[in-house]
């Protein structure tokens, strides 16, 4: 604050009527050091962000002073009028309030967010040790599959599994590395992996399915071991977990999404994003989700758990989940409108409109306005 | 789906004890087109990913043929047998299922988050137009500030803001610029404000109260405008708003922050957050809010409407909002514990443990479990 330090039972009983002059024995402004200390029935003007000087223990406003008058009226600043009394330790920030000498300031596994950034810089630490963002592989896989940004030709499609991914992959705090396409043949497959050396995990789409091109799984088989294909859920029943054993002969695991792409998003959700935040070092915890009441079907034929694309949006208190179209696992721009998903458990063949549904939300953010 | 394309009605009525067998014409693997027509009677062998040949309307799987005992058997492929007869259209996706030719597919405005760069990529668009990141100049002002990383000499502390303003600015979807600290002499203020130049908006640190030394108000007479100074909330209150006339004759938004750290952060959250979103096209709306039960008490005692830190848990269904400690402007780590802030009107002196509060989220995450 701006003011006068001074020692408080100086000012007992101040007021407007009956202020109290001091002498003015000096000024301390911020970044320097006071140049004496304050005795007994003197004053040292001081300003914000300034080392209270020793003998003082509270600071009076300019506001609760004659400072203003007095400059307004040409007259020196060596006294002063405090027009009323302050507690002892006013306006004064006592050192080591914030943190004391000694103590823990950030556990082991905090999340540095700017508040964290803060602290940190105030104890002038400019580098701290850190989990570092995993590093994740994206690697697409079909001979149909073309580029953005390419012509496309006959029997073609462009690739959106990289892209999605790897903007999940930023989303969930790793760092993508992009490795593009490769081929439906074990040599390009091989080729591309190459390109994984040193990443924390490979994300894989297509080749896990069950045709004579599936070489995802061949390859785990051949370079690595495959621990799990196919997942009782939809979409993206046909997910592959294994490890890539790399040139040092470092496993590294590899999740095979499926090739559609909105079972990629859908198993990136469930099993790399858990696996990235793991990594990570935080703890390994479901999305928020909410129970909310269905405005449509969500139908379920094959005693799978489904994961229906909905847009939550809360009235009067209730969470309504709307299905936001056809449920195809190739219909990606539905999963573009949806902030949540809705489940319909493997043993049920239906979840029907007006019934209640656990929603697992996607998005919670101002534009969802929950 | 791999499998064979042929034509639904030629399965009709097929099964394992009654299977219908149709030669095969050919193969299409993914990224082909295929050699020719799938006449009635007829089967080509077809792979995920590949273009459904004319006249073919259904896809057998594999799984359903005797596929793989032919090829255990060593059997030619030059025959299939099918095994069950499928609905017409089982495992094609007609083209333009997803995106229809002239749909709109996302509206100006639509946030890009993962789903949307997957719609992109898949229409083969690898650049589009978005709003740009704000970029934001980042600067504090005072004598007494040091940078972190240099050594603290005395009087001096160690400059917070820079970090935590900057670390809020990516947060909320801009770009910092930081300039460093700017002294409390109008000279080293403009020079460094020089540095804003093609800044979308500048947000400064202390030098906005009522000292001798408050230069960012000066300047802001001097060079630019000032729109309004000092705000009846705590933290806080002496936050200014005003525009800066550039070199150019522009006039750039300028965002006086106070010098507090936590002052600087809840100032940052309340004014600048939204401000930055609003430079993004998004809409303006408050963070997700809720209601709680306080379980310490929140005191005001000037008229003001306090802004509390505390940590959000939700129990029972109920969500419990307990502050993180002295709420001193200061105190910079009790906003590192708080998830939200919840709010004393300015009309209250106080509110007391067990009475509901509105709780302004600051974090929404797995860590919170709400």
């Amino acid at each position: 604050m701006d003011g006068y330090a001074l020692k408080g039972a100086d000012i007992a009983g101040a007021s407007a009527d009956s202020p109290r002059r001091l002498p003015v024995i000096g000024i301390v402004a911020a970044g320097q050091l006071p140049e004496r200390a304050v005795e007994s029935g003197t004053a040292m003007r001081i300003m914000t962000g300034a080392p209270v000087p020793d003998g003082a223990d509270t600071v009076v406003p300019f506001e609760e002073t004659d400072e203003v008058k007095r400059k307004q009226e040409g007259r020196p600043l060596d006294e002063v009028a405090v027009f009323s009394e302050m507690a002892v330790g006013s306006n004064v920030r006592p050192a080591g309030e914030d943190i004391r000498q000694g103590e823990l300031v950030l556990e082991a596994g905090t999340v540095v967010r700017a508040a964290e950034v803060g602290v940190l810089a105030s104890l002038g630490l400019d580098r701290v040790r850190v989990v570092r963002r995993p590093v994740v592989s994206v690697l697409a896989t079909g001979d149909e599959l073309e580029s953005a940004g390419a012509a496309l030709s006959g029997g073609k499609i462009y690739d959106s599994n990289s892209f999605s991914v790897a903007a999940s992959v930023v989303a969930s705090g790793g760092i993508p590395r992009l490795l593009g396409i490769a081929r439906d043949n074990l040599d390009d497959l091989n080729a591309k992996l190459a390109a994984t050396a040193g990443s924390d995990l490979v994300i894989t789409s297509a080749g896990v399915s069950k045709g004579d091109y599936d070489i995802v799984k061949d390859v785990l088989e051949q370079r690595g071991k495959m621990n799990f294909w196919s997942v009782r859920m939809r979409p993206a029943k046909p997910l592959a977990f294994g490890h890539l054993r790399d040139d040092g002969g470092r496993d590294v695991p590899l999740l095979g999404l499926p090739g559609n792409p909105v079972s990629a998003m859908v198993a990136f959700e469930m099993f790399a994003r858990p696996a990235i935040r793991c990594m990570l070092g935080r703890p390994v915890r479901p999305r928020p989700s909410v129970d909310g009441v269905l405005t449509g079907p969500i139908r379920n034929y094959d005693g799978r758990r489904v994961y229906a694309r909905v847009e939550v949006e809360k009235r009067d208190g209730v969470y309504y989940a709307t299905p936001t179209g056809p449920q195809g696992s190739n219909i990606l721009t539905s999963m573009s409108r949806a902030n949540g998903l809705a489940i319909c458990p493997e043993d049920l063949t239906a979840k029907q409109a007006g019934e209640q549904v656990r929603i697992i939300m996607l998005d919670w953010n101002e534009e969802v306005d929950l």
